[in-house]
């Protein structure tokens, strides 16, 4: 127990001194975390005691570590600020490795608090649990995780431990990605000065005034000078903390708008100015065509992965391109400018735009989608599924899916306004969006009791595939009664390896559920678990299921809606990216029986 | 599919090339595989399409990274082999880096294969997805693992890769411990030659004959010297495959036997030598104080971590003791010799012994086990409950225990002959086990089918903790039909944490499941799944469970014991090694309502 605990928070009483773990949630606290997610363990024990000292800070706790990391992911998405997990040194740091490299590639606030071994066990190379060999370094875990931050605490003393930390949340925050703070047991009581407490952290990122107004000029110039320009939003807007911005921008400035896979959702597809999802090659008819056509593409925070651009299709030349990245500016390869915050620069150009310079675009129209081939089908399709799904959100719906022929499908179909959209495609760790579904219920839920967001439902589109490798993480929804509405494509294996290779491969089968079960087995009362689970294996069931009370409005825990679907259909836009790879790739794709429907309605597609 | 499918296997047919998948799935084969495990994904397809090609090689597939490489863990302790997993690029590779880090801890031989992006992916710096950044470099994963492996084959092109490989297995079984081999996708199919497929690999450790030889001499001359020797059996003897010298060594030279938390099992505790588990305070009485009392112990194999020494209780003078480690000897601090392999020193010990120079040793004997306290409790209690599991196992079964109670409390026990116990007792990552068990009855149904051992059962002890972070890998054992006998300890949280610290705390709360659902979840027809689950709340229920025929001869999928028992409940051996760390713990542990029973029956557990 804290020696403070009569104080409410590190920052009243008159101690000029708290225990240095007080010190640190007191901190978590302030830079906007309510809810701490980890599994505990022999090192940590007695730091999570500081956590229930801190008012209105919860320790919530994950069926295991890998879990907890992806639930701190999808926490911070949803809240547009840091999520939180504490792990104990080397079993469970090691255990959330994977979660956080996805969290350092998609650019998510992460901070991972590890708790270590002693100083002394640490200098006297002991053998303790958890070590490596005879003299072992208990720091090898921390170096593992290198590559994988954008910032570390690595705490050996009192002294000065409150700047480290305040360093590194500032950091995690300054660069969007995960950061570690280290803590060896034996510091967690030692008293540490509370002064630097009274002071809100400043998140924002170091700026050269100079440089943006600079850069805001030579963007507007560049504009002013086109004929034809586009705008083209992704992801790391949404990171850096400047959708806002964008916003007004948009509104002010009427060129026609294009996301990506990545940033779908964050700009309302009702927006006057909206064209689609430029994914390159496999984009709607006319998208692609549209883009290309612009003389200038103005790049708002772009995260051009192979699966965010369509296989390096989307093909922009840096001529004709502007690239506003979270911290420099780049325009068409010929001027670089740094210390340019996204939001800073976006703010400069709303101020200087100068709107009669401004040339007036003509926005793309595009053609009526093409009929499916399967549009008859009763069964569930891939070319139906989708839009289903989308017709079922609402505004302020936040919604996860999982690499698969989910996260390839459903931006296929088009959202209401309001809508967060959250995949991992450029990391693609399968089994990320469960408990990644889980942190964002937990936000949604804490942001609605504060009043600071409409709550909005968590909804969960995995296939059967990913869901496999993090199940454990729906008992958790059931204990905390989180309450996702999950839908679980049920196509009997891994689809979206059997299109890309070895389709009949006995490797690409995994191990069947019987989902019907999974609530009782984590502890749902069975009539809540009965009215909890649905199971469609035709359009009609699914339309049925989809307009129930409880499906609607879920609470108090999880509903799941089992989708069957066949193990050989794919979304069209799965088959092109695939296809992307050349003749052989669709040959491969055609003789294991796959539609590849792009090629069928001729070069449409492929625009 | 190979382009060589004609050829059974790699070393007959008259091509002087097979492609490079080919030959290392050979190899593997060769070195005593015959299970793969692992989880598909983009860059390990073509790759194991070529495990299909080798005869009697098994793709088996597991429910996600890490468990796979816990069952390869299993199976190789188990085969006494290695075992071998397959991921993919960086999202699969770095899922299974703490089971990996727990190999090395643990000095298990696990083979990490790793299918990896092309080498122009690579050399280009390609944003493909599972990549970090915009210029990424694709190795920063392998780069994560270096401290975890004793060796590393980085393939970069198809010439010197058979060379590559074979150093790499050779250096897995010579160490003991994980090795990796990268695959970039594009070399999988290209030629390489198959000539060196025709010599077995030579897997045994370099040797100084002549070292071996002064350092038998130098061991036998203290052992001569001394009045009073002992023999400390310990882990390390197992991985490095020196158990059947060891045991003709005892059988010849007839001092006292003592083994730790880690060996117990090696040796049969019916051995009329064969004295107890030595691991310093948390001993029984007796068995400290008849180790202390030698003035020379000869350690074969040791692995010193707090928790396979009772907190560094066990305290052998440096000076009176001789260490008989895996490729060296330290004779009493004084002589120490290198390139000495286990194996054959204990050979070399064994040829030149001079019977009649040995001293005449009485093995200490042991005062009966004081009566427990709860003896009468007609619940399950900590006291009775390891003994009764113990009763129930039969020769050759193998055992493995959890991290937790199960782990300090099983090794209280007396085990019959030839039981094999496995436990992560220095690493101590929870989830290990259930999937270890996966992996461990995998490989005790090869080896029967193959009558190179009895049958045995899989016996798996597990927390309900613990159990929850890997639970899936038990569909994989419904899918698979594995056969382990499960018991589950349920006692409603992490009791282990609870009596270090924080026992009401609610981070030491879990998510509850409801076992008796688990096997439906996972699939098995309800019938079946009905007959296979028990529950046990009393003692007198576990004891007529434990004599049902489907649960001593378990067939065709796991059957699940669950013991309910007391949450603030622990073996004393847990108490007793909480209290070396002096009597703050002990104090803590009163005050939270512990029995510390060592304390409350005198000063014999201390002894
Ligand atoms: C941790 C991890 N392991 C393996 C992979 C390779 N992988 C990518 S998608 C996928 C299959 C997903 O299958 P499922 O969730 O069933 O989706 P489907 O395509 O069938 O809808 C696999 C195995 C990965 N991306 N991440
Ligand atoms: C991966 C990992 N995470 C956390 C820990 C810390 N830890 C060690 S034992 C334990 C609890 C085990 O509980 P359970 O399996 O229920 O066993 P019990 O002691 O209750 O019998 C925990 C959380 C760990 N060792 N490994």
């Amino acid at each position: 127990m804290s020696s403070t605990s009569e104080q409410s928070n590190g920052t009243n009483g008159h101690a000029e001194t708290v225990p240095l773990g007080r010190y640190l949630w007191t901190r978590i606290k302030q830079i906007g975390i309510s809810r701490v997610f980890g599994v505990p363990g022999d090192f940590n024990l007695t730091l999570l005691d500081h956590v229930y000292d801190v008012d209105r800070l919860e320790w919530v706790g994950n069926t295991n570590e890998l879990n907890a990391a992806y639930a701190a992911d999808g926490y911070s998405r949803v809240k547009h600020g840091a999520g939180c997990l504490v792990t104990t040194h080397g079993v469970g740091e090691l255990s959330a490795l994977n979660a956080i490299a996805g969290s350092m590639t998609e650019q998510v606030k992460v901070i991972h608090i590890v708790g270590q071994t002693s100083r002394r066990m640490q200098e006297n190379k002991m053998m303790i649990h958890h070590s490596i060999g005879f003299e072992p370094d208990h720091q090898m875990f921390n170096k593992a995780s290198t590559a994988f931050r954008v910032a570390a605490a690595e705490l050996q003393s009192e002294k000065g431990a409150p700047e480290e930390i305040d360093r590194v949340l500032r950091e995690c925050f300054v660069k969007s990605g995960p950061v570690y703070i280290f803590v060896p047991i034996d510091l967690v009581d030692l008293p540490v000065p509370s002064t630097a407490l009274k002071t809100p952290l400043s998140l924002s990122p170091p700026q050269d005034k100079k440089a943006v107004e600079a850069a805001a000029e030579a963007t507007l110039e560049a504009i002013y000078a086109s004929k034809n320009p586009a705008f083209l939003v992704d992801c790391l807007v949404d990171r850096h903390d400047s959708i806002d911005e964008l916003k007004t921008l948009l509104d002010k400035v009427p060129f026609p708008i294009y996301s990506t896979n990545m940033s779908k959702g964050l700009i309302d597809e009702s927006h006057p100015n909206y064209v689609g999802l430029s994914n390159g090659i496999p984009s709607r008819i006319g998208v692609s065509a549209g883009i290309k056509a612009s003389d200038l593409v103005i790049n708002f925070g772009l995260l051009p992965s192979d699966t965010n651009s369509g296989g390096f299709t989307r093909s922009i030349p840096r001529d004709r391109s502007i690239d506003l990245n979270p911290h420099t500016v780049n325009i068409k390869g010929d001027k670089i400018f740094s210390d340019t915050p996204l939001k800073a620069i976006i703010q400069s150009i709303i101020e200087k735009v100068d709107k009669s310079r401004l040339p007036s675009v003509k926005k793309p129209s595009l053609p009526e989608r093409p009929l499916e081939d399967d549009q008859d089908a009763t069964h569930i399709t891939q070319s139906w599924i989708w839009h289903q799904l989308a017709s079922f959100l609402e505004p302020h719906d936040v919604v996860l899916g999982e690499t698969g022929t989910a996260a390839f499908g459903m931006p296929d179909a088009t959202y209401p306004d309001s809508t967060q959209w959250h995949t991992q495609t450029y990391y693609g760790s399968i089994g990320f969006a469960t408990p990644a579904a889980f942190g964002a219920d937990v936000a949604l839920a804490e942001m609605a009791a504060a009043s600071s967001r409409p709550r909005g439902r968590t909804v969960l589109v995995t296939g059967d595939g990913s869901l496999m490798l993090t199940v454990q993480e729906i008992g958790n929804m059931v204990k905390q009664k989180a309450s996702p509405v999950i839908f679980l494509i049920n196509n009997a294996g891994y689809t979206i390896e059997r299109v890309i290779h070895g389709a009949k491969q006995s490797y690409n089968d995994i191990v069947p559920f019987d989902y019907s079960k999974m609530l009782p087995f984590f502890n749902m009362p069975d009539e809540q678990a009965k009215a909890s689970f649905h199971r469609a294996e035709t359009k009609k069931e699914l339309e049925e299921i989809l307009k129930l009370d409880r499906v609607k409005k879920p609470d108090g825990g999880p509903q799941i809606v089992e989708i069957i679907m066949d193990a050989m259909d794919v979304p069209w836009r799965l088959a092109t990216q695939i296809a992307t790879r050349g003749p052989e790739a669709v040959k491969e794709m055609k003789e294991a029986g796959f539609k590849v429907r792009e090629m069928e309605h001729g070069a449409g597609f492929w625009s």
